[in-house]
């Protein structure tokens, strides 16, 4: 028997467009002599489908996919998994379901057991979870189909779910097992999931198909990876991260005691990849070809400015140059030097005037008062206006080059530097800026020197440095990584050895900072705690103040 | 027996001030003779504290509440709410519980059995659902505890639950149920919600005391109503809404037959009164007194200055205006009559010199290209921008005046006229606006006239109306309403017997318009489904696009 694995990109509601690409994997499928093809968790409507989920048309729509790959089952059985309406009265609407299709109809149906229900996952609110689970028979194997989650709640001891599906499904004595995953990246669940794969090859001691969907949906980043794992729980196969791969595999050949392929993960290289994929499927899936952003000279905006022309070609990105006042003579040779390295486009436009313009306007009410954030605030939406400008003017999306420990800080001007139609850095503290820095120059100078080596400044007032209002980010990030990704309260922080009267400055700014993130752009998940829909927290909480 | 409900407003993560709030109600109840004092739902911490919850010191300050409220217990008896650690290691981590306290102990802890997870509410993401439900003895009653939704599963022909806590406990007999809630407002379900109760009691055919809090968390209002019903469904109170009441009531008193006291409840007054609150306890719980708010002349931002000034005093409102060469005349006059109708301070700033600033700057790049929505979009930032500047200089919070049948389609500005601390409108359609001014105009005429009978405009280009892009508002708000409200898809819509074209050309509008409501402010919610954590939807998603 062979069976093939369809890692591929989907894009959420395009039902034509992903029935397309299952049709084409099947036809390639179908010339490696596969006997069957399995595609991933909800790859008729695209994951996460959130509240399209609630319209029937749209539930309707996606049955309509599986109908149509029916037609192409003739010959090759399919595996692929699409929203179900429950016809039990009782329960939520819906199961997160797995068809396996052959010679035209449905043989088998397997629904999500485990539903996950933290971060970023809501499945709780659509989906029923199922309680039971069996196997079926296929060219004289058994074969029990998971989706995801499904494997999650092996050797746990603090077990999220009160049951475990293979359990069940190992009583029927399967051959092998088909898991169809939607599985976000973050940097360190890549490794997580291998290691849960292999575990369960341990615990029923069956070969393991997995096959995870690749492609960005805005935030949220799916990696691939899928995995052919033998009943000792040695690799098989580890298919490559953040691209369409299509495998054809012998069943009879995954033998336990096998070589072990498992690859390499750098943790850099991984985020790198994530972000550069982000990028480029939103482009691609909203229908954009060209990006806009602001280069400051700094770190951020060098870094911003990279990815998107590793994502977009530099041909499809054009930087402003916006100096003020307050702006070094090296920010502005900085940018241009970037921009010449990297042969992206770019315009030089000096705020002055304007930032005049609006002095003028509003001298009768503010003249006698002292300058502060307020004038700085206008100099920065002085800049998000005119990239915004750009944008509309000539169909750029504008990218956001705001890092994490800013955002987690409250750092940054909202509809100023907090503008853009995504946030390619949010997710990444200043620390780690520096090492991905670092790691696309690793071959040759991209970023200046000099964007990384000098200290970091807004450049709103003179002399002005990011020092003069928060710590130093040596210092702040790991303080933050611990209250944000580990959730950990102040006296766990005060216990873990960080100073009292900085702690408790820090969880300040970051509460009180919820405000902004709330009308901020959506951030590109890397991390297993990114700002959006994976961490909920009220605006005006009092906790913490 | 005397039974005192205290609905009172909570603030989330305020610890001492909701424990001051309730250490107060317990010396009024024991004034009053009361044995036993009930709060609402996870009322030491507030609601919803979303994730919050995930840190363990929030727990544990929750639960010091409970502590120090178990030492106002001698001489009455305590129901309150909180989230209480799970001790079995499967499962979520917290239960939502109410414990009871009497002299100086916790005598019964109850947990809630049925977590809403959908629209706003995310309870399945923190807390493990009870299965097992008993009543206890207090004072020779045997008392049934229930938790909110608890409630919610009953003459249900649709059930989302497949157990009924009440089921369980009326078995055991109970003299009377308390229920402690924490039940959002919408101006469709405070009927929903009495109804409900009646429901319960005329099934269990016991007296119910149903304590709801009051009060706006950003977007969500609560709305209170608390209920005392009879045995037999009649209501014997229904407390006010949208204000702090503790009632003291005789147990023995509360007798079938009684007199229904059921209030009327009228559509315009709840909208205009949750909106009112939120405002207030918006400014009120992030500790800001004034508000301000562009004037266009136009109809929802007179609306808005109405509803600010009604909640903070004329005296904490400043309306600026700020016409551009496209502003008519009369959209002047209009602003100014609304500011002197209201008692609130105005000021003009005109933006054609900065506009002119922009066009100069931007001229090496636009010169040779047809004026378009860039133009219009420059001047709805300017005036974003000079609202920020007021709003920084004097510590205003601005107020967003975008509808909800704007917010929908996705007319208007991003970081322009969708700037904003709180979008006070943007869960009214504009049909409904028109009906929300003849109510604040009820008695004396302070939106004027024109600004209501004025056919809509944005007034950023000459001769502009609403209506060159968007179909009337009388047709695109029933329909709007359909596919938010209602998720109606197409062809349901079709079938009502809407034109197919206008359908499709509505439904990709507001599709497309995603991205902008990501980045929108929090949208005070009257409806039962607003823009905000209770609608997710993909930015990226193409469906009917």
């Amino acid at each position: 028997m062979r069976i093939v694995l369809a890692q591929l990109n989907y894009h959420i509601g395009n039902f034509s467009g992903n029935l397309e690409a299952m049709k084409n994997a099947i036809a390639k499928a179908k010339s490696l002599k596969g006997d069957i093809i399995c595609f991933s968790e909800l790859s008729t409507c695209g994951y996460p489908a959130v509240d399209f989920l609630e319209f029937r048309d749209f539930i309707h729509r996606s049955m309509n996919v599986v109908n149509e790959l029916a037609k192409e089952s003739y010959g090759i059985g399919i595996a692929v998994g699409s929203p179900t309406v429950n016809s039990d009265p009782a329960g939520k609407d819906l199961f997160n379901s797995a068809f396996f299709l052959s010679e035209g109809k449905v043989i088998h149906i397997a629904n999500k057991g485990l539903l996950p229900n933290y971060d970023i996952f809501d499945e709780y609110r659509y989906f029923e979870p199922a309680k039971e689970f069996h196997t079926f028979e296929f060219l004289g194997k058994r074969i029990a189909i998971t989706i995801c989650e499904d494997l999650w709640n092996v050797d746990n001891i603090n077990p999220l779910y009160d049951l475990c599906p293979m359990d069940q499904m190992i009583q029927e004595k399967p051959d092998l097992m088909l898991n169809l995953s939607a599985s976000p990246f973050s940097f360190e669940h890549t490794q997580d999931r291998l290691n849960t794969i292999r575990n369960n090859a341990l615990r029923y001691k069956i070969p393991i198909f997995y096959c995870n969907c690749y492609g960005a949906q805005t935030d949220i980043v799916f990696d691939g990876g899928s995995l052919v794992v033998a009943a000792d729980g040695s690799i098989y196969d580890e298919m490559p991260y953040f691209e369409e791969c299509i495998r054809s595999y012998t069943l009879s050949k995954i033998l336990p005691n096998g070589i072990n392929t498992e690859q390499k993960k750098e943790k850099e290289n991984l985020i790198y990849r994530a972000l550069v994929l982000g990028i480029k499927d939103y482009f691609h899936k909203m229908k954009f070809k060209s990006a806009i952003l602001g280069l400051s000279g700094g770190i951020d905006s060098a870094l911003t400015a990279v990815l998107a022309a590793d994502a977009l070609g530099p041909e499809n990105v054009v930087g402003l140059i916006m100096p003020s006042q307050y702006s070094s003579e090296g920010s502005v040779e900085d940018a241009k030097a970037l921009a010449k390295n990297l042969g992206i486009r770019y315009e030089m436009l000096e705020i002055k005037e304007v930032f005049n313009s609006y002095e003028k306007l509003l001298n009768p009410w503010f003249q006698n008062l002292p300058s502060n954030v307020t004038e700085e605030n206008i100099q920065a939406r002085i800049r998000g206006m005119l990239l915004m400008a750009f944008s509309n003017k000539f169909n750029h999306i504008l990218l956001n080059t705001t890092n994490k420990s800013e955002m987690a800080v409250g750092y940054g001007t909202m509809y100023g530097d907090l503008c853009g139609g995504l946030a390619v850095l949010a997710d990444v503290y200043k620390t780690e800026v520096y090492k991905l820095a670092a790691y696309v120059n690793r071959e040759k100078i991209r970023i200046p020197a000099n964007s990384i080596e000098k200290p970091p400044s807004a450049e709103l007032r003179p002399g002005q440095k990011d020092s003069d209002s928060l710590p130093e980010y040596s210092i702040l990030d790991p303080i933050l990584y611990q209250y944000i990704e580990k959730r950990k309260g102040p006296n766990e922080l005060i216990e873990q050895g960080y100073n009292e009267e900085l702690v408790l400055r820090i969880l300040k700014m970051v509460n009180k900072a919820e405000f902004k993130r709330y009308q901020s752009p959506p951030v590109i998940r890397v991390s297993y705690k990114a700002f959006g829909s994976g961490r909920r927290l009220p605006i005006e909480g009092n906790y913490l103040y």
